[in-house]
């Protein structure tokens, strides 16, 4: 334990003059209805203890997904789901797969876990690549991928799913930026699972809720292994309200996608190098200036990007798509620095 | 994991009827404080990433308790604070310790860990009884003590931490309610944390918050394998107005102490035996009928308390300390039982 590396998140500046391209948060509010929900939440219930089961909330998540409440667990944030995962799927003498380079809190679950790690490195252009007779006890597997923003041909992951003797876990984070899902797939096979947060799309990081969808025996599983009241009340309601309102989550969805598609022109225009994002960042490999450079003169300029050093990512920026405003603001920048 | 046997919470039932005096809930609101800034709360904030650290909320803990930051671990709930430390100071050949009877939560973490349960069986009246050269990876002292209500001689504990080879937690849950606390010991000894939670005395048990004290080592070592985000933002912000309020807190426990006092008398008018309690609940052995039996009966008159069968507690009734008029209609239809 003495030597384990804890995960580092991006950090949380306090100067609010910072455009914040960071932690891949969505720049526009969480729905009037949580907003609503919060105001008008009877704080005195707080005195009893929550559903420690989150019946409500997973039955409507259940119902968007058409399955079954027992198909539904429900976290404290889908970090919560994943070191779960790490201990109800894996025994002692058992190994964790995922991509390299995806999430990089992955390895640190792994050693928290103290467990094998049993990485795969993705092709060059960090595309899908599974080398024949691949194992491990459980695959984490974020599509669309971060921080490369790629999606993987849903054929590979089918055929992934079908084959692998393994739990997969895959980390559907970024999904609603996309053009396609798996949950079929966490439905279908006995082994899969498909995980989601309300971070991202439904603009709800600070409220941690994320969820996994799969068969009944891995999902009780989960059960088994949960904090007793692992979602308190305030959680459980605002993100029943989230999911309520599939259709303002969708709106801001479109307007980061229509951003997404200006930013990735315009950077594009510079001669960056920039993947097809089918989430809410880019991963861009910029042109006659080193990512670093890049990276530390955006910072002095007040706009925070993500820079993940070493051999696969070092060359790259993760930028989080924000508003149309801080993507002037952003382009206005660089303009200057290039 | 098959045979994991998962915690039984106690029910929380749908009928607003019903006299609730079996999850030791505070039977009074939380803080006015609390309730503002639930009422205030930013919720546009929430699409940004948690302090992942905590560090509002555990500066003021540090304050109340005259420590440093570094010496104060929050989590999801004391639950999750327990989770942890059966990873964090348990290697897979350790055990955990705890009494019996105590905290049935104990040996479910530790099957959940797979590791040894070496639990202490306590004297014939429940009273602390440690065997000489007892041993333990960590033991879980729960003081005062659940489902018992007493309070150990601090001498005994304090001669317990300085002597024992491994981790002491002294989960405090119901601390605020009794005469005497250990916080000391935590930042006396290397080897010892004192947890406390918000669920009880503070009245907000569906919020989930609860922190430990002690040496900056022990507390690192939580921070390593705790979850990224472990508290919300709404949480780190209604704990820490719960704990600017001390004086309210303090005002609801002399209430519940006062109702506690005339409850124990009632009951002892009926000639049961009631423990001498330190807690928010009563260990109530009742005359003339039985534990089991005369739990049903109430419970068909819509009063709700806590049985636990088993050799050690089947003789007993855990009741909550609820408000004064919980007490008045228990007390009426216990009369019509009896």
């Amino acid at each position: 334990m003495q030597d384990l590396q804890a995960y580092t998140p991006g950090e949380q500046p306090a100067d609010k003059r910072i455009v914040k391209l960071n932690t891949n948060e969505n720049p526009y509010p969480p729905s009037p209805r949580v907003i609503r929900a919060a105001r008008t939440f009877t704080a005195a219930r707080l005195r009893l203890y929550p559903d420690p089961v989150s019946r409500k909330l997973r039955s409507k998540i259940a119902e968007i997904h058409g399955c079954g409440i027992e198909n539904v667990f429900a976290g404290n944030g889908s970090d919560e789901i994943l070191a779960l995962c790490t201990r109800a799927f894996v025994e002692d003498s058992g190994s964790i797969g995922y991509f390299i380079p995806s999430y990089s809190l992955y390895p640190v679950l792994a050693d928290i876990r103290a467990v094998c790690k049993n990485p795969v490195a993705l092709g060059a252009g960090f595309q899908w690549r599974m080398p024949g007779g691949y194992s491990a006890s459980l695959f984490f597997l974020t599509n669309p991928n971060a921080p490369t923003g790629i999606l993987y041909p849903k054929a590979e992951v089918r055929k992934f799913c079908a084959s692998f003797k393994g739990v997969v876990l895959i980390d559907e984070a970024y999904v609603d930026f996309s053009r396609e899902h798996c949950m079929d797939l966490a439905l279908k096979y006995k082994n899969t699972l498909v995980m989601r947060t309300l971070s991202k799309s439904y603009s709800l990081a600070g409220l941690r809720a994320g969820y996994a969808v799969g068969a009944k025996p891995l999902i009780e599983a989960l059960f088994k292994i949960k904090d007793s009241y692992n979602m308190d009340a305030l959680s459980q309601t605002l993100a029943h309200e989230a999911l309520s309102d599939i259709r303002y989550m969708k709106s801001n969805v479109a307007r980061i996608r229509k951003t997404r598609a200006r930013l990735t022109e315009s950077l594009n225009g510079f001669g960056f190098l920039v993947y097809p994002s089918e989430t809410n960042f880019l991963w861009v490999k910029p042109f006659r200036i080193s990512a670093n450079q890049l990276f530390e003169r955006l910072r002095e300029r007040k706009v925070l990007v993500r820079y993940f050093k070493g051999p696969l990512t070092g060359d790259f920026l993760r930028i989080t798509v924000g508003t149309d405003e801080d993507a002037d603001r952003f382009l206005q920048v660089l303009g200057r620095i290039m």
